[in-house]
């Protein structure tokens, strides 16, 4: 063997830049020190922090699974592989109703079905050159930012936790918390409404604007709408491909997680239009429909056939119906949670088209003080705006993910609480 | 905008040097061919191309799984996002059973559960450098390469489909289908025993060279296992962690699909001891087990609960002695089509340690010509070894995953054919 050649495998050093995933564990470090300091508050903790489903499986996903997991049973109508990119049942469930009963044409092979749409917002940057320049809203998702990060798009971060190399376009009160389009040039843009963390939807004009700028500049935008059934308000989109011009710069992604209660059972989509292009190293255009199909069919195996069958189940008419159950539970928490912040003199934003609540902190209280305030004096669990970006101090989230019962007792300490 | 700047995002050049995906398409397309031509012969036409499960799921697994979507059905049981690397219930009980009950010490957190070993095999690569030398062996499962491909390891295929920048170890007829050690120095090995496509072993020996190697080089070995289960021989090890070292030099891949049935229930796991080292750019030495556990956590979210509750009923005691059986099964078929292809005069390989048969090819045909005869004359579906690599021209595999009527009925007819 040559001795000057390294003696030892190389890392990914881009994963180094990371910042440590910071707001999740130092919440739940806060919440346990607390509760080990004051045991006796402890059993009223109320956690509004987290993102997450409380709610049971709709009946009719339960019946699909079972019925699925009975078919696995019997040699007769036993499945192993499925198509990589998902059962044409379920894509064509997906067709009909989440888009041609919306006017909207998309094709079945233009829907990925995937086990979240975590994992596509992270893996579609593996079908995109490393040359293009990204931007991301502040307060953001931090999922968008991690990935781009370990994908060698970005320098180092300041101690803002701002990476060199991504565009961050902020997201703030006089805006509405919807971002203008940028003045510079970006290629790859990511969008989400309604928003996570802020709760804010873009309207027609807003999504036009964006829809104009990415086909002016080429650009892709990445489109994530798993919050889009908390929509109530008639005249918001609730797909971008509502916008004209959008097949041909934009790529959506949907999830059951939040509709369906599906963030332990796993499905979600991606619609990636074959009108979708992009420049190869020596500048010719080529399709990207088929980079992200072998994609999926050389680095993915599809989701588990029962829980595409609990999927499809979502759109059987006894499904529609128990999602929309579940939807209107989570928002009618978030009017009582929204309610009651207001009467106690918060500045509250989202929550209407959102199961988010984006309130601002009372004068002169950082988010983090605001967390320890709730924390202590209430033992309610909010998470600190700071903790999605720069942007988001002087804010916290609270979720409406929750019992009615702890939803409304939370409303009523939001209202004893003295600033 | 400066007009300078290109118009438009830029795609994964990497993704064009991608051969398309030949093999399977292309045995799909002659079969459709064949049963065109002649449909009075199409309906015997029996598959042993592809290595997919035939038998239903074990009937611990299935119970496991029912009761597992019963938990979801209500509140009190209900359960969201689960840990990104996997419930402590299932990583604990593979740690057990497949580890320290055979005194090999792997900790829980050394474990990560995933939807399966083919994406864990891509998925890997991310946590390592574009600068280092990667070895595969020839013949080959296609997503080993690809995958390099795809992340830019590689140059462009000559026409026998090889990259330019990969290393190929020959696996041939003289060295028993396990490669030796390469005499130049490699980063990255990928290594699959029992082997897909030749049902080869390495033996004790062969793994302890390969580690030796891999401890001497400073190189990662990536060790495929899905069919460990298959071992008959019990001088074989099952796990390369058995070799003295093999702590600090191996990522193991480990899958349900082929040994209880779950190619469509989609579980597998992967073990990356904390032991393993990398460089960074900068040339100092890291762990890898933070890298990988991060994107665990930040483009992933785990598997669905009732499937990895599945995966934990494969060690109950009715699981572990109902696999036993599935596994037999196939085993008995791999058997009874080996044994007839001696008899019909052809040199076998593989078949005991392995569901698939490594069959020489008769004197003077090619792979796809007897892909051809055995299609035309018996309506046999086999795959031609040169799909795997150019190592495979002149051989062909049989997959023992079949019904035991099939395997007998497949076994007859080879004997009828004449070379």
């Amino acid at each position: 063997m040559n001795a000057t050649l390294p003696l030892m495998a190389y890392l990914n050093d881009h994963y180094l830049k990371l910042k440590v995933g910071y707001l999740f564990p130092e919440i739940a470090k806060r919440v346990r020190t607390f509760a080990a300091d004051f045991p006796d508050k402890a059993p009223s903790i109320i956690r509004c922090g987290i993102g997450d489903v409380t709610e049971p499986l709709p009946q009719a996903v339960i019946e699909a699974m079972h019925k699925a997991v009975d078919e696995l049973a019997h040699r007769e109508t036993f499945r192993g592989y499925g198509p990589e990119q998902g059962y044409d049942f379920l894509r064509n469930a997906i067709a009909e109703h989440d888009y041609r009963k919306r006017g909207l044409e998309v094709a079945t092979d233009e829907i990925f079905v995937s086990d979240g749409s975590k994992c596509d917002c992270g893996n579609v940057l593996d079908i995109f050159g490393g040359q293009n320049r990204v931007a991301v809203v502040d307060p953001v998702y931090p999922v968008y930012v991690d990935t781009n990060v370990m994908a060698g798009h970005t320098g180092t971060a300041d101690e803002s936790g701002a990476y060199e190399g991504l565009v961050y376009l902020p997201c703030t009160r006089e805006n509405g918390f919807v971002p203008e389009v940028p003045q510079e040039r970006v290629d790859l843009i990511y969008l989400c409404f309604p928003n996570n963390p802020t709760g804010s939807v873009a309207s027609r004009d807003q999504l036009t604007a964006w829809v104009n700028y990415a086909l002016d500049a080429g650009a892709i935008i990445f489109y994530d709408a798993a919050y889009e059934s908390y929509i109530t308000d008639s005249t918001i989109p609730h797909s971008i491909y509502e916008i004209p011009g959008a097949a041909d710069c934009a790529i959506e992604f949907k999830s059951f997680s939040k509709n369906s209660g599906f963030t332990g059972v796993r499905c979600g989509y991606t619609i990636l239009p074959k009108s979708l292009i992009a420049l190869t190293f020596n500048r010719e255009k080529k399709p990207l429909h088929p980079l992200w199909n072998r994609r999926f069919s050389t680095k993915f195996n599809s989701v588990s056939y029962p829980v595409q069958r609990g999927a499809e189940a979502v759109y059987s008419p006894a499904g529609q119906q128990q999602i929309r159950g579940l939807i209107d539970h989570y928002l009618g928490n978030a009017k009582i949670l929204s309610t009651a912040l207001r009467e106690a003199g918060f500045d509250v934003f989202g929550s209407v088209n959102a199961p988010y609540i984006w309130v601002a902190a009372p004068e002169g209280y950082s988010s983090w003080e605001v967390f320890n305030r709730m924390l202590t004096d209430i033992q309610v669990v909010v998470t600190p705006g700071v903790g999605f970006g720069a942007k988001g101090e002087g804010y916290f989230r609270v979720s409406a993910f929750n019992s009615r019962e702890n939803a409304q007792e939370v409303a009523h300490r939001f209202k004893t609480i003295k600033w």
